[in-house]
This record gives C-alpha cells, structure tokens and sequence, in this order.
C-alpha cells in the first residue's frame, strides 16, 4: 500500500522524485490508445530502476512453455506481449555530462497525468553533478486521433549557465522482456533509415514475423522559433537517432518536438510498411504538436460525455473512479475485431496474453454502457472468429464434434496457459463467453448477432458441456468433475456450484437460441446446421436430457448453494480469524494448505448470483452472501467489485462502499503492492461496476433499463452517463433523490425502483429514493 | 518393446551392434558397486547416439528449480544426480583412424553381463574406413570389494596389418548432466596431476563443494607380457590422460590395464583426497586385474547366496528375476547410511534426488531378506538422520510442534520436488517411512530399533498426521482433505482410503511404540519426550479421539473401500474398454481427462490392502481387488509387482503370473520404452517381491516366518534364499511340494501354510501343496 498520489478530480499527480516509486509510476501514469501504449519511462536516460514499456496491439511472441513437470495437452508456447522499440528517447547531454535522474540532484519533480485531455506531463529542475542546473517539461501523448501516433515536446532550458546541449532522439529496437522464459530477445532488425528530420527502424519478431516500422520526425525550436541545427544521422543493428548541438543561453528553452509513429505487418503489406509509416509522420507532423494536442482533448471529452462518473464530497473516490475509465478508454477502443483487453493493458509485460475471461465477464458491462455498440460487438467477434482454434483447443483434451473449449489465456485463440488445474478445469470461462453474447443481447437488443454469430458459438459451447458432464450412477445425476471454479483456491473439485450453474444455463440458452434462430431466419440456421454437422433432434434432445438432471450441490441445514462436492467438510472459519500476518495468504500459506481451507479467493457462488440474480429473491442472496462473504479473502482483483454489486442488491450499503472502496484505488495506491508491474485493467471495468450495477442499482429486464440506486453516506452525490439502445442518458444520485437526463434526441423510457419513466428528448425527470424496510 | 536380449540364465547378452539399440543397452549392462556406478559406455570414442553417464553416490548438485508458475512452499532446487568424470575413457588411434564405432564397419559385436561374476565384456571386431581391421576385448567391472575402484582390460589386436596404435587413456571432467534445468555444468576443475602411468584429476561440484578426485594407473601387455612404450602425460583443465604409442605386429594382442578410483570429499578431507586416491590406486593395481576379477566372482558368489531366485523351464524367467537381483545389489550394498536407492541406481540421470517413498514400501522387503539386517537398518537411519529436515519441511507447510513431513524425493531430507499436487499433497510417504520401521521390527526382532531411533521418528509423524486431519462437522468425523494418494491418476482429492489408512495405522503404532519404550526402557523415553517436547498424555488423548473418530470412506453396495470421497460419481468401465492407441494413457489422455476417469495408475486401496493384509479377510481382499484391478492400467513401475502379490494371496495364480511378467523384464524387453534413460531399479524389488510374497506367500506373522506357496503353471519349479533372524533358508517349489532347507547353523521354525516345521541346522524338510478349495 503506498499513498502518495496527490488528491485531485481530473488529474494524477506525483510531485517530488523518489526512485523507490519510479516502477510504480511508471504503471500509473502509462498512455495508450488502444493501438499503442507505454509505461511512463522517461525520455532522457534513466540509470535508476525502471521496467521500460512500449506495447504495440495484437503483436506477440510465442515463448516456449517453461514448466516443471510437462502434462499432456500442454501449449508448446505463452504468448508474451512484447516490449517494442523505444519511440521516446531523448539522450541529452551538456558538456560531458548526460541528463540521468539517477546521478542529478532533482528538484521540483511533477508528473501530471491529465485524465480530462488525455496527456502525460513532466516537468523538474535537474542539477547536474557540476552544479550545472536545467529545468525540463515534458509532455507527450499516445494519439487517440491518429492511433499510430505519439508525439512529445521536450524542453530544456539552462538555469545557470549558457552553453552546448548535445540532444540524441532515438528509436532503439535492442529491447528485452523482463519475463522472457529462456532470456532471448524477441526482434530481429530488418532496416533502418535516417535522413534529415527522420528516422525509421523495422523490426521483425522473431518466430511470429510481425514487422513493426517505428518512425520519427523532430522539430527544434528556441523561444518558440523554429531553429535548423546540424543533423547527424545515426544507424545502428536496431537502433536509429537524430542527434545534433545547440547553443542554449541562460535561461532560453529549447524544445525538441518528437512525432513518432508505428505501423506493423497486421495493417499493411511488410512491403508497404516504411512508406505507410513515411506517410503518417508526414500527416501528423504537419498537423503540428498544438493541433494534436486540441484534437486529442477534443475526442476525450466525447469519451468522457459517454462514460464518466462524477463524485460531489470525495475527491479521492472521484479521481480512483475516473482513473479507472481513463485506463480502460486508453486499452481498448473497440475499433480491430483482433484485439482484446490484456489484464495489464499497455501498461505492463506480466501475465502475457491478451484475453482472459475478464474480458467477458468484467469488461463486456463497462464497454456495452460507455461506448458505441459496436466496441462490445467486436468484442465478441474477436471470440467468434477464434472458434476454431477453440474447436481445436477442446479436441486436443479428447472432445468431438466440433464442442468448443475456450482457452483461459491466449493471443491468437490457442491455449497459452500451462497449469493443469487451470488450463484443463477452469472451463468455467466457456460459459463467460456465452453469458457475454446474452449480455450483449440483452443490453442492445441486436437479437441479429445470434443469426450471424452468436448461434454457432452458443452451439459449440453446449457440445462442450454435455461431453465434460458425466452420468453419475450414484446420484442418478449429471456430475462435472475435476473442475476449478472462478475461486482459484479450490483446485480439481467436484461440481462446484458455480461452474454446474453456467453449463446448464449455457445449454439453455443455446436451445433458446436455436428456436429464435430457426424462426427468425430458416435459411441461415439450415445453413449452419449443415456446415457445422448439426443434429439437432439428437443433440438437443440430449441437451434438455441434461438440464433436467443436472446436479446442483447444496447445503439444506443453511439453505444455500454448496461452492463444491465435500465442502462442508473444511473447518469453517471467517476470514477476521486469519491474523494479518498470514495475509495475503497466497504469500504466505503453501498451497495445499490454502486448499485445505474454506477461504476464498474471489466470488464463485456468487458469480454465479450476479450473473444470474433475477433468477434468485434477495433472501436467498443474501444466505449465501453471508455465508460466502466472511470466507473470502478477495485476493483476486476480480473480487470486490462483485460483492459490491451484491451488497448493493441485498441492500448491506456500508459493506457496498468498503468493497467499492478497495477495489477503486488499488492501483493507486499500489493496494496489492504489485503496480509496478502494470496496471490491473480488467479490474477496473469492475470498478465501474461497482457504482452503475451496484450502488445505482442498474440491470436490464425485459428491454428496459432499471434503477435501484442508493448514496453511499460518504459522498454528496454521483452521477454518471449511460449509452443505451441510441439514447445519453445521465443518471445524478444525491440525497434528494436520483436526477435522469435524457441528453440524446430519442425518447426512452426507464425504471427506477417500480416506477416506470418514459423520458422525452433532453427530459430531465427526478425520483425519489425508496425508503428500505 | 523391445526384444534383443539372448536369452541366458546367468548373463545379459546382446549380439551384433544396433546403434538404435545402443542407448538402451548402456542402461541394461550398467555396473556398480553401491558407491559409485556407470552406464555401459564404450572406453574408445563413440560419435553415434550415447547418454554418458559415471555416478558416485552422494554427490549432488542442487539444480536450480524450473516451474511454470511458482507456489509457495516449493523447493528453490532440485538435487540432481551428478554425472561425474569418465573414468573408462580409451581413446584408440590407428594411423590417422580413430577407432569409433559409429564410423566403422561392426564385426562379431558382443556385448555380456557376467551376473554371476559381476562383470561386463564387450568384444567386436572393428574394420576401419581404411579396411584395417582390429579385434577389441574390453573387459571392466566396478569393484564390489574395493568399492572406491574400478578397473579395465582392454585389448586390441590387429588382424590384416602390423603398425603403431596410439593410445590414450583418460579421465574427463568436462561433462554434462542431460537433464541440467538451465544447461549449466556442474562441475569445476580443482587440480590434476599426471606422470609415469599415473593420472589424478580433482574435481569440485558448483554450489554444494563435493570434491571427487579420479585417478587411473595404466599397465601395457603385449602377447601377456607387460611393456613399456614412452608415455606422454595430458594435463588439461578438467582433463587428464597417460598417451602412448606402440607397434603391433598383425595377431598380436595389446592390452591396456586401466586401474581406476574415485574418492570423494563425502569421505575424507579435500586436503588428503589426492593422497587418499593414490593409496587406494597402488592398493588395487598391486592385486592385479585378475585377482581383482577373481575377488569379484567370490564376492557376488556370497550375495547370490543370500540372494538368488532359481526358476526352472523358463530362461526367460530366471534371467530377468537375476538381473533385478543384480541391479539391486549393485545399486545399494548398506554400508552407508548416507545413502539410499536412487529410482535409476547409477544408470540413468532421470528423477534426481536419491528417495522416494519406493525405499521403504519397496526396497526394505528385499534388503529384509536378502542382505544383512544392519544393511535394512541404514536405510531406516538415513531417515531417522534427515527427520530434522522432514520437521523443516513440515513447518514451510504451516505444520508445528516437531510435525514431520518426509520429501517425496530428496537427496539430504529436504524436498526437491516441485509439483503442488504431490509436493504437498502425496502425504502417504509419511505412513511408508513409519511402516518401514515396523517392518523392519517385524522382520528381524530389533524391536531397540524404536527405544534408539523409531519412536522418535513415529511420534513426529504422528503429530503430523494429527495436524493434517480436520474435524467434519459435517460428517462429525476426521477426515483427510486435498491428497493425492499412491494413485497419482487422481490429485487433490478428500479422503483417500489409503491415506486415511495409514494415517490411522501411524498414529496407532506410534501409541504402541510409545507404551513399549516406556516400559522397556523408562530413561531414554523420559529424555526422549524432555528433548522433543512431548505431551504424552495430552498429544497422545488427541491422537486416540482421531484414531477413534476416523473417517473411512466405503461403497457399503459394493462392500468394498472407497479411493476416495466422490469415486463414485465417475463413470466405472473396466480398462479393456480403452482402445490401444489411447494407452499408456499418460501419453495420450490431457490431464484432466485421466484425473476425470476412474483409471488408475497404481495399487492405491490395494496397497494399503497389501500393507495391512492381516487385517482383511480373502474375500474382502477379493471384492476389493476385483473392483480396483479392472480399472487399474498399471503406468507405474511399481504396480504390476503389487497385483501379483495380491493376486497370489486370493488365489488367482493366472493373473499373478501375468502380473509378474509384466514387472520382471520391464527393462531387459523396454516395456515401456523409456530404459534408454536408466533402469527401474525400485520397481526391481517388487519383482523379487512378486516371487517372493506372491508366489511363495511369504510373510511374517507373530514373529514367525509363513509361506502359502504356489507354482506357476509355466515353471518346472522356483526356489530361493532367505535370511530370516540368522537363519539361511531355501525354500523350493515344484510340482512335488515344497522342500525347506535350513542351510545355517541354526534351529529355525517356519510355517508352510497352516502346517509348523521345526528345522535344525542344514535340515530339509518337505510340504505339500495345499489343494485349493
């Protein structure tokens, strides 16, 4: 836990230097556009400690597995995502001495992240061991205009001298992944080029063969004057620069103005790749640093006007919830049906990836309420088009015809994960990807998706579950063994509640699906029907044979849903008994020892009751609550958000605002004291869930969208703006009342509580809070 | 499968060179003497395929830990068995040929295991590119009476040519370990030293400072007469060789006698090692190859007295029961109780670490029987010397109050192994450590074993066992949760049958033990419990309420244990079901697909059905095994041997002839097709074991010896040696009866079937078959 992020509603504020927080604010203050993204490294040299990042979307290397013990049906790789070449690099030297932060005296630090327009700004005063002092501003942005594009103005100006500062803006390619298994580099060269203002290095990955052209142009100016120093080119095996000396009085600025761009082999032809990224230097160096920073504060306040939360009375919780949503903007932006949202985003090397199930189960509410429909759309079509891999992915575990497993980690869409208990039984995620097209149904109603993807993908997810069931001639009852469920804490257990839950509703609803297909549009089903060798009198029939005798453990003495076969069979113990020292218990407590115990990682019956809470009355929900609660140590990100959520539901608001609490600053406050390592993006979807589904209450039933909001005692109030079927909608919780705006041209009507709003164009209308019994 | 092994009652014969075969051959015709070991490489340079391989014992390098993804509580290292210097190296140069037999033509190739005399030959004839032709007889033993030594004729004559043959005889430092996690060498060169016919080689291992130092005296003959070509000393880092060359007229024979010793640090001070090696170099040299031949044959003549199996009308048979027995002794002698039975012996590097639980559910059995009692005894001290580590071990795990955990593989008492699964979870090799001790009291009366060693081990284990249990408010019992059993086929389950079993049984013995101490010896029971904090009446009462409250999960239908909680649930088909490509199933299957089946990979309620036989009648044994064997497909080396047993025990002779064969020739025929990475050497006990305790029905009851024996339909007859509390005993089976020789000096009494024969010294009495009902 640190704490030293200064207080502010549109800005992340770091002010002094302390090398110990460096890697940390390198996560913090990362930029992105979805295309692109890095960790906030400085452009001068660093000596210090730092983790450099720069990420380029969807390009991976296939790093041969590194394992213990090999099991069969392991992958032979993990896709690492990979650091790039270095586009922010400006070496400056005065005299012979190089500008490091490391070997400086640093006065007057500030790091600015401005959430509201987008940019990263630094600014200090360096005292060099001569006692030669410069003040440094810079400010750079990862283009959320021009994707392929970053830009930084870097200014130094002599504080107490005049004389020659020598400046070196480089690309360098000679870059490693700290988590590389085998210590290999990842990138061969292919060429470089320099020449005036311009730079350009191709890179090639090894294995995979991506090329990445990395460009850039600088422009110098003193005093705002555009100025022409002598360029020396330099070109180096992966590494290029633009180097050159200036005369600089005492007190004059000079700034170094670095448009850089990459473009990769996923978008051009590698022939065309050094003139696609020529062209793109060209278009936005002309456009000028200004220009792209108006531009850049322009669409963030079309991104906010769709997706920010505002907080009246707590700063803290107002910057946490908007760092979230900046965060998860700058991931993803729901353009390139081939990328997804990796669980550190551009932020960060570890976990390799890019899609887990937290895209689906996490992300998928956030996307679908902030952004155009089809930013979620794509997410889905990323999971569509990987179908065969997760055809293939099942096969190779023993299943047939054409059941689908999807894979817990992967770039491409095959497998990368390399734990048995994981990659093997943690196949709840395949019902994630179903619930995730419901979602997406429920929430837009394009009832079309199923007929041109959903279907297919639906119907190869219900193969899967109804050949990992099994008969149990003992219970007369369909079982699932060997599972692990979203509680990682349990490995290879039987029927765990959760995992039963989701393969039964995931083969419901594929016969739902296949009715409304089959009705909707004949021809398409029969064509499906036919490619994918559906037989579905038989496999249906089968199907039904299945949901009617699915097992379901429970505990009857408590009347809840049992987490697993033999549960009850642990000492059951709150989690207030563990004392602090034992805490996190994955630091502390080997691992069978963690099994052995009842503690729980992160949501697992009650996903389940998120997921499918309509089907459940509040009593319910709130047995298991608290029966599940008290056991669970939420040492998974993933897992205060949720009970936030179902807090909320059952009305238990202070518990609501302690878990919003821990999950919305974790990063800031390096909670887990792991944010040196990335940023947990996925996360923060849950975060923002936290506040719309939990303390406001919305759901969506029957086509509509509904409210059951409540202030948390702490704040004055919230509001935020929700995108639903063509209508802005802003929703203000005070302690009034709850304010709906209708801020778009299509009427709409909503519910708040069991009153019903039809809502007129640019309507405001006002409900007061229901009084709890 | 393979099947090129001639077929010989007391030798090991391949004919004619097969390259493919060669890797396999080198695990089969390995020798040792119990301190050191080597596969059966060839002296003169081999560029073909080979897996080099001389092993001292002791000596380890703790390799680094390779993992996927770390959990808490796993070793940093993993003790390998090091590949140490080549001592036989010979290096032979005719002209500008070297003499390889991957590049010449093969004539004439023999290669013979001499089992009775503990030798190995290898002869050929060898035609070089050039068609010189050449005769090799190379001829090598490892001393099993000067257990430091080693020694080597070898000779050479050419057939169509006189001229110079240059020779080199060496000592190489420079080695590898295949199975090197990050493919570092372990060893660093210290000093060598080379005159006159003397070559001195020290060696350090990295890390762990084992000092080996290897020496060699070279003696020349020609035509039998000793000669005294010049010789030219090689001293490089890490290598040592005694260079010469000499005139061979055609016919004539040069023989190179090559003396060779490896001591090492574990023995004396590193500054007295070369001295040490010196003296033992001029001790063995001085004896002469012949008489170092001659001992050897003397010697191994005593251990087949003790040891032998006999069978008669089957060859095939009696070969492999000879080479298990050989492999056995070879492997470990008992003279050190740092040592222990690694599961290759000195020929192979696969598995590291020198212990497993085989040790003592395995090996004890056939030392018990075959070899002095003290010989069982060391290995029962080299636990009792390591129980300060299993304490270590079990405290990482959250264990306390001087609970021990014994390592599922270890070379110093801490755990190597790093698989969750079994790390933490295949528990039972703590019951096996404390069955050993009751065995081995059982067996040979040393019941001041528990008053000086035993008890002390027993009552740690049981606190252990005592803190592995949990209450089940559930169940209202105790019961045992997140075990993998000796059915590694299932990990993480609750309530393993056998583990449960021998939990129960520990702490009931440890209760016994501790009654017995106390009585027999009041004074060392007193400092004992002061030394290790003992509660008696406070642990011991908390011991009884588990032992009286212990859950056994049943399938009260079928009458029979259940493996575990859950078995059931899973869909029982009988292994004749699976098709053979899916077999072995841990080649085919994922592995949640095998954890999901009910197929099992080794005895698990069987074994303890075998441990506690007594205590069940026949047809319990019966209804169990007729459940369990169906779904069993033995993918353990040690499984086939335990069925047979059993199957003996219930009287189905067909199946545990057929078991037998399946375990006997396992590596002689590469049943598995993996002896090219060493031999199963502790599998090699439970094939003695087979014979022994299934066929002849040997077991021990109230301090007598009992045998229920039966002769397998395809054998003429089978007898053996028994050492039984200072009895020598042969027992014969054929189809007369079954004649008992005491062939000691001492009265014996023993029961053949239900039948009691008192025996004087050197008596032979005679029983007849019992006539199954």
């Amino acid at each position: 836990m640190k704490n030293y992020i200064k207080a502010d509603e549109w800005n992340i504020i770091e002010e002094g230097f302390d090398p110990n927080l460096n890697e940390i604010s390198e996560s913090l203050f990362s930029i992105g556009n979805g295309h692109m993204g890095q960790r906030a490294n400085f452009e001068e040299a660093y000596s210090g400690k730092t983790l450099q990042g720069n990420y380029i979307a969807g390009i991976y290397y296939p790093d041969k597995t590194r394992v213990g013990w090999w099991k069969n049906g392991y992958p032979e790789y993990f896709a690492k995502v990979l650091n790039a070449a270095n586009w922010i690099g400006i070496d400056v030297t005065i005299g012979d001495e190089k500008l490091d932060l490391a070997t400086c005296k640093v006065l007057d630090f500030k790091r600015v992240l401005n959430m509201r327009e987008g940019y990263l700004q630094r600014t200090f005063t360096a005292e060099l061991p001569s006692g030669k002092r410069v003040a440094v501003n810079a400010k750079r942005i990862c283009s959320i205009v021009d994707e392929e594009a970053g830009a930084i103005r870097y200014s130094i100006t002599p504080l107490n001298f005049s004389g020659d500062i020598a400046i070196s803006a480089y690309i360098d390619g000679d870059i490693v992944n700290k988590d590389s298994n085998y210590d290999e580099k990842f990138w061969d060269g292919v060429s470089n080029e320099v020449h005036d203002q311009y730079a350009y290095l191709t890179l090639r990955t090894k294995k995979t063969n991506f090329e990445v052209c990395t460009g850039s142009r600088i422009v110098v100016t003193q005093d705002g004057k555009e100025e022409h120093p002598e360029l020396t080119p330099v070109a180096k095996e992966k590494f290029v620069a633009t180097a050159f000396t200036i005369n600089a009085t005492q007190g004059q600025e000079t700034a170094v103005y670095k448009y850089a761009v990459n473009v990769s082999s996923q978008n051009y032809e590698p022939q065309y790749l050094l003139q696609a990224c020529k062209n793109v230097i060209e278009r936005v160096s002309a456009k000028g640093f200004d220009t792209m920073l108006a531009e850049q504060a322009a669409l963030w306040k079309a991104k906010w006007d769709e997706s920010d939360i505002l907080i009246e009375g707590d700063v803290a919780a107002q910057q946490g919830i908007r760092f979230n949503i900046f965060q998860l903007c700058q991931t993803y932006t729901g353009k390139d049906d081939r990328l997804n949202i990796g669980p550190k985003g551009f932020t960060g090397e570890k976990y390799g990836g890019s899609t887990y199930w937290d895209t689906e189960a996490y992300c998928v509410p956030f996307y679908l309420a902030t952004a155009p429909q089809q930013v979620t759309k794509n997410l889905l079509i990323y999971r569509y088009k990987q179908l065969g891999k997760a055809i293939e992915n099942a096969a190779k575990l023993g299943f047939h015809n054409g059941a689908a497993l999807y894979p817990m980690v992967t770039m491409t869409g095959e497998e990368c994960h390399n734990e048995w208990e994981i990659t093997f039984e943690e196949i709840h995620r395949n019902g994630a990807i179903a619930y995730a097209i419901f979602n997406y149904i429920r929430y837009t109603g394009d009832k079309d998706y199923l007929n041109d993807f959903g279907l297919e993908v639906l119907i190869a997810i219900a193969r899967f579950w109804s050949q990992r069931v099994n008969w149990s001639e003992e219970r007369n009852k369909f079982v699932m063994l060997c599972i692990t469920g979203p509680n990682e804490y349990e490995n290879n257990i039987n029927n765990n509640w959760y995992t039963n839950t989701i393969a039964y509703w995931s083969i419901e609803y594929a016969v739902e699906a296949i009715k409304y297909v089959k009705s909707s549009d004949p021809q398409k089903y029969e064509a499906l029907i036919e490619r994918i060798a559906f037989n579905e009198i038989e496999e249906t029939s089968f199907w039904n044979h299945i949901s009617e005798n699915m097992y379901f453990p429970v505990d009857e003495k408590r009347n809840i849903f049992l987490q697993q076969d033999g549960f009850l069979d642990k000492e059951i113990a709150h989690v207030d008994k563990i004392g602090p020292a034992d805490r996190p218990l994955n630091q502390h407590w080997s691992w069978d020892r963690i099994l052995r115990s009842c503690y729980i990682k992160q949501a697992d019956v009650l996903q389940g009751i998120y997921f499918f809470h309509d089907k459940y009355d509040t009593a319910t929900i709130a047995r298991n609550y608290d029966f599940y609660e008290p056991l669970t140590v939420h040492e998974s990100s993933l897992s205060p958000c949720l009970h936030a959520i179902i807090a909320s539901r059952i009305g238990r608001e202070d518990d609501a605002y302690k878990f919003y609490l821990r999950t919305s600053r974790l990063d800031l406050d390096s909670y887990n004291n792991d944010t040196e390592d990335g940023l947990h993006i996925t996360s923060m979807a849950g975060t923002w869930m936290s506040v719309v589904e939990g303390f406001a209450g919305m759901h969506v039933k029957d086509d509509r969208l509904k409210f059951d909001p409540f202030l948390p005692g702490q704040w004055k109030s919230y509001a935020f703006n929700i995108t639903f079927r063509n209508a802005l909608i802003n929703i203000k919780v005070n302690t009034d009342g709850i304010y709906l705006s209708n801020k778009s041209a299509n009427s709409i009507s909503l519910n708040v509580f069991d009153e019903t709003y039809d809502m007129a164009p640019n309507e405001v209308v006002f409900a007061v809070h229901k009084v709890r019994v």
